[in-house]
């Protein structure tokens, strides 16, 4: 019963065997992700990878996770803290101190008297959205070409009058959170005057007390459940586990309120976390994800909103952006 | 920084200390629902409950997992098999087999040897949603007087005019997956010509290998990430975990191909699996829910597609439907 929910999981991109008489099998989304050109991925620069080695595993395995910080012009000032933090080797020895089901994992100083460096900014709440007008447009003119992409593509699809594709208008633009929303410079983003980054499974933000703090960045927390998008412009997202979140998401939870942990033995160590330019040039990971401005992205998009590969009787006709995740993988080390 | 995140968590209910000078603050979703008179509250019978008791944690703690089941007309054929396979005692000694991370768990039989008990149906992909007119035509009629309810509270607020207060249109009726979706019999159901369950986080569904076969019902999962809707009328969902989903999600990731264990070893032994009322009268978890058609449940849903409590400086002005979990709570034992 291997083949139990195969196409329907988003990690998938296993080719099923096809036999002569039968036409090929449309591809999963993993698939067609699988098989963009190599000039579809952009690499991702270690400057822009966050690299937190937690303690080892029982077995003595390591655990890394590795967060992608947000591109400008999003979030820069917790963005700025947090390279300070990273730089000053602050995370050094805290723990993550809270896993509650369905919602995050959240890390920083437990002890809550760990002096922070000297020199962050303290961000206001204006920063949880973007209303810088040339860049509201570009990015705006952005995901608009890329829904265009996506629309077209289904318009294609629809003519070629395949019997097994069934292609409704994409509906991934109705969203209960926003005016708007669709993918830019790799990421998803909503907004209606102003624009902001989404919460998604993966999505890393910056805890806080009660507003006006908006929290410096050495609480940070990453989502481990449904998108959480009440969050949205009320937390700041500062980027996103790209590689280990099952080191995260498997977490034992808290049994305090909010899913803190108890006792200090609950506590996940937390070895180190660096900006991964900063590792020994052996020691960094190296990433690229899909362009979300290419094609391959498109029929990627489609594919999700719309499962035709052979597990699926009947395609959704749209999918909520969180349900299309933006393709990122490892590549071999230069 | 315990209040970090405090009241975006679903499951708080804390009460914030308030100065005698401050007005007492909005309450959160969480402690509208505690707040609700009992009356709203529906008792979930024993017959109703599916019991997986798993393998002792390693400090011999047990586990428990309590699944309640799709309430009639949805997914009855597989729930029939469902009541059988638990009646025979079938799942005992069999395991959880596959952990895929914000995906599923998955559970029964690895050897894929052992024998079906007799009588099992086999259920049609029809059933994946109802389309008999009354019955959908019922749940339809309570679907929008549980709608007409939130927006008129909406409404109320709005004249209100409190200044913390900001309540746009409702907008859980978007949704990127279906015509028609909302809440009746305590389940939230999507549909258009048809209706039918929603996979949101914690959804049970019956694994199946490729159309049209659709599952027994001996194989199942459980939504651990975000809800893959793309799987509503793919698969049959016949329930939803209400208790102990955390021994499932926070299981160690399997690193086969879909999130399968590799070795005997890494699998997760299962007990048993009961009907709750085949257990002894102590050992009968009690359950209820929040009425759908309730005062209570309205003022929930609006809070969480609006959130006023403390922590929240902006509201989402809408929700997805998996955002608005319907509340559940034990009951001591009578």
């Amino acid at each position: 019963m291997k083949h139990l929910l195969l196409a329907a999981s988003a990690a998938a991109s296993l080719i099923l065997p096809v036999a002569a008489s039968e036409p090929a099998p449309i591809p999963s989304p993993g698939e067609i992700a699988a098989a963009a050109p190599a000039s579809d991925w952009i690499a991702i620069a270690p400057s822009d990878l966050l690299v937190m080695d937690l303690a080892p595993d029982a077995k003595g395995k390591p655990r890394r996770v590795v967060i992608q910080l947000m591109p400008a012009p999003f979030s820069r000032g917790w963005i700025g803290n947090i390279r300070k933090l990273a730089a000053a080797h602050w995370w050094d020895g805290t723990s993550i101190n809270r896993v509650q089901d369905n919602y995050v994992v959240q890390w920083g100083d437990a002890t809550e008297k760990k002096p922070l460096p000297i020199g962050l900014a303290t961000v206001p709440e204006s920063e949880y959205q973007i209303e810088d007008r040339p860049a509201v447009m570009r990015i705006i003119e952005t995901m608009h070409r890329n829904k265009v992409r996506i629309e077209e593509l289904v318009r294609q699809q629809r003519r070629s009058g395949s019997p097994r594709i069934y292609a409704p208008e994409m509906r991934t633009k109705v969203d209960p959170y926003a005016d708007l929303q669709g993918f830019a410079q790799g990421w998803p983003v909503a907004g209606s005057t102003g624009l902001w980054p989404i919460h998604c499974y993966g999505a890393v933000g910056v805890g806080r007390n009660l507003s006006p703090d908006t929290g410096s960045g050495a609480e940070l927390y990453a989502v481990i459940g449904h998108a959480p998008r009440h969050l949205d412009r009320n937390i700041a997202v500062v980027g996103r586990v790209i590689s280990g979140i099952e080191h995260l998401s498997s977490l034992p939870r808290g049994t305090e309120a909010l899913g803190f942990y108890k006792t200090e033995a609950e506590r996940m160590p937390i070895a180190s976390i660096r900006i991964a330019s900063e590792l020994p040039a052996a020691d960094q990971p190296q990433f690229e994800y899909l362009s979300t401005e290419s094609d391959s992205f498109a029929r990627y998009a489609d594919a999700r909103a719309n499962r035709r590969d052979p597990f699926f009787i009947r395609p959704a006709g749209g999918a909520d952006i969180c349900n299309i995740p933006v393709p990122v993988r490892p590549v071999a080390a230069k």
